[in-house]
Parts: structure tokens; C-alpha cells; sequence
């Protein structure tokens, strides 16, 4: 299994995040992400099961934590860890240019 | 726990590779690696007991697999999935700008 992270990126916004499995293994999903000006629903908030390591590579996004008094503003190359349950959406993404995520979901038993 | 994959890179050629861990949970490894033109050394193989997922994110480097007859020339973007014990080493990085890897390794139980 092989690919690139960089091709097949949207040239113009689309309806919906484009999400695809790179790697599917037990305990372990890692996915590329591309958002073209999306953002969580309002009121939505994720809240994984899973841990979840993801880092954007290229685009912008701001990230909020349910425990954080404001989003935080991701730039090329900005990762974090999301423990499990920890309640989190996206306000807001580039709406200029594709955000390309990479998000590896573990679970952690 | 957060950071940034492409700052406090090298700037310059380095004795050797930059290792980081950026994750470790049981059956989970989160690493980068940061190359300045190191290759394997000569003979050496890497041969590892866990599956890595791998993504090279800034320069170029040639991927030797030992059952294939030519390395892959990987640019940025470009992922791989390393079967556990497929047998592999690095021919060569680029000289020129830091290669950033980012590592994914999953032990499969």
C-alpha cells in the first residue's frame, strides 16, 4: 500500500469533507482528511471514543476544545493528541485552499 | 501534547538522523525523523517486528524494499505502508533541505 497526501485535492469547495481510509489494522485507522471551508455542524461536538494524533499539513483550521475558552489556530504542521472523550470541533478551515489532515485513530485497550 | 512537525529543523548537515518521539501508548509509536542526507549504512537492512506507517512530508529520499529491484524515489506527500519484517533500508536523502519523516509504528497483536 502506497500513496501521496498531496494529490487529488479538491479544486474548488465541495458539499462535505472528503475523508478516506489510508490504513485500517486492529486498534489503528489512519486517514486523510481534506476540508474546503468546513465546519463542524453548530452545536456538534466530537467526542471519540478512540484516541486521536492528528496533524494538518497544509491549509488552516481553528480547532476548539470543550475545555478551552478559545479555538486554536492550526497552521502547516501543527499536531496534537486527543485523549478519548475529550470533546472537540472544528470552527472553521481555510476556505481559500484544501486543509489536508492526517488523523491516526488508536484504541487504546 | 501538542507541536509542530517542520520547526527546529536542522540547518545543516548533522552527524546523524533526528529521532523524536511524538506519541507512545501501548502498541503505538508516533515518530519524527528528520534527515540531513544520511543513508543506511552499507548492508544494513532494517527488518522490524512492527508494522510502520510512513510519510515523507519535506525533501526526498530513495526506499529500498530488499524483495523490489530499485528504490523508490519518495517526494513529499508520499506514504508507504511497511509490512511487518519486509525488509527495507534508506539509499540515500536529500543533501540539500532537511527530509522530515513522520512514522507511524502499530504493533499488530
Amino acid at each position: 500500500m502506497a500513496g501521496n497526501l498531496f494529490v487529488d485535492l479538491p479544486v474548488a469547495k465541495e458539499a462535505a469533507e472528503r475523508l478516506e481510509t489510508l490504513l485500517a489494522r486492529p486498534g489503528l485507522r489512519i486517514e486523510r482528511i481534506v476540508s474546503t471551508g468546513q465546519a463542524s455542524p453548530a452545536g456538534f461536538w466530537y467526542e471519540q471514543a478512540d484516541a486521536e494524533w492528528v496533524v494538518l499539513l497544509s491549509g488552516e483550521a481553528l480547532l476548539r476544545f470543550a475545555d478551552e475558552a478559545e479555538a486554536r489556530r492550526l497552521h502547516a504542521g501543527d499536531w496534537l493528541y486527543i485523549e478519548p472523550g475529550r470533546r472537540h470541533r472544528v470552527n472553521g478551515t481555510d476556505p481559500a485552499a484544501p486543509t489536508v489532515w492526517l488523523a491516526v485513530h488508536h484504541a487504546e485497550d
